[in-house]
């Protein structure tokens, strides 16, 4: 067994003791996600580029920006585990076309607006 | 090395040979990241509950879920990295937390509007 | 003058007595705006649809989704005014767009998933 | 009738024509706002804090900029109809309770990390 699938049987069986899967919709759990998402945003909005690199010198922002890290994962875990995705191997997928559609020459290097990895 | 350490790596490596490490500041992650939740909101914002439900069902509505939950994945590991979060273990650490702070006996079966995960 | 070039006006007085300008970038607002929208997301997510529907008869939720919705248009505009975008006047422009190109012959009623609005 | 009353009443008759009232849903729009932030989002998020400070200089970017802005202008206004909100007065509101909580002589300057509108 994986750590991810270990961490999405956690949350099936946390979940499930507290009868709370009919709240685990797919809808549902991308709004969770989404808000999970926006409190990250909201620990590095007012930041300078500067201060946002080194923000985990700061002990209790290091905690923070962790604590939201994790709500996401935790959210995306679940909604992936509900829509039964394989979202390490999909992620795999995505990656491997994002190499052979950015190739090497052509965009190293290169300032323009690119959409980097996915 | 878990199977997260290698998409890690395998993200670093596809940056470090465009030279896009300068654009993976976490201030530009977090965006990307909160865009790609904003793709995945709208795959699922006009279905009723239940063509949420089983939204799956539709190989092609399956394709672009997986293909969006795979590029959150695709940042948020990224950012992970950047950042130099352990996020799995951040997730066990913040769930534990959750299964402590909503004890089964209180929370069971509640309909009441509570942060079931996080 | 307008509501809204009121609205904007104020929030530039309220940003100038602070000297808090320079937090005002179009990258930093656009953070701030999706991080309210996220906490608009957690107002709703585990409502089930029929106590979403009737969420405003509730006056402590009533009065944190005002809130909210107040943190999102305060945002918007103040982004709005720094990027010097007259947004109702392009809000008109975008829905005239989308009331010639989804039909009223063969949208009507459609139950399929399209962008009702935009 | 304000300019905004104006721009509701013409969202309502889009979507009453059409049958696609029962689309509006206060989920389903906040969803939609949260994904036309994300579109946002993905404009701003591989410039660098000076590149996004010139970017209404290009003119296809400003349009696109003027778009998503539109979009979020759209859906904020839609679902605040939806929830009868007075979204410019709620605005007011919380600016004015911003303006007491951050009293100018305490904050003028400040470099801390500070909410600074809502």
């Amino acid at each position: 067994m994986t750590e991810l699938e270990k961490l999405a049987g956690k949350l099936r069986r946390f979940a499930e003791v507290r009868d709370w899967e009919r709240f685990h919709t797919p809808k549902n759990l991308a709004m969770a996600l989404a808000g999970e998402v926006g409190e990250l945003l909201a620990e590095l909005q007012w930041l300078t580029p500067e201060e946002a690199a080194s923000v985990m010198d700061d002990p209790e922002a290091a905690e923070r920006l962790r604590s939201e890290v994790a709500d996401i994962m935790i959210y995306l875990t679940r909604l992936a585990d509900v829509l039964n995705i394989d979202f390490v191997e999909a992620a795999h997928v995505k990656l491997d076309k994002s190499d052979r559609r950015y190739d090497v020459e052509t965009y190293r290097g290169s300032a323009r607006k690119a959409p980097p990895l996915a």
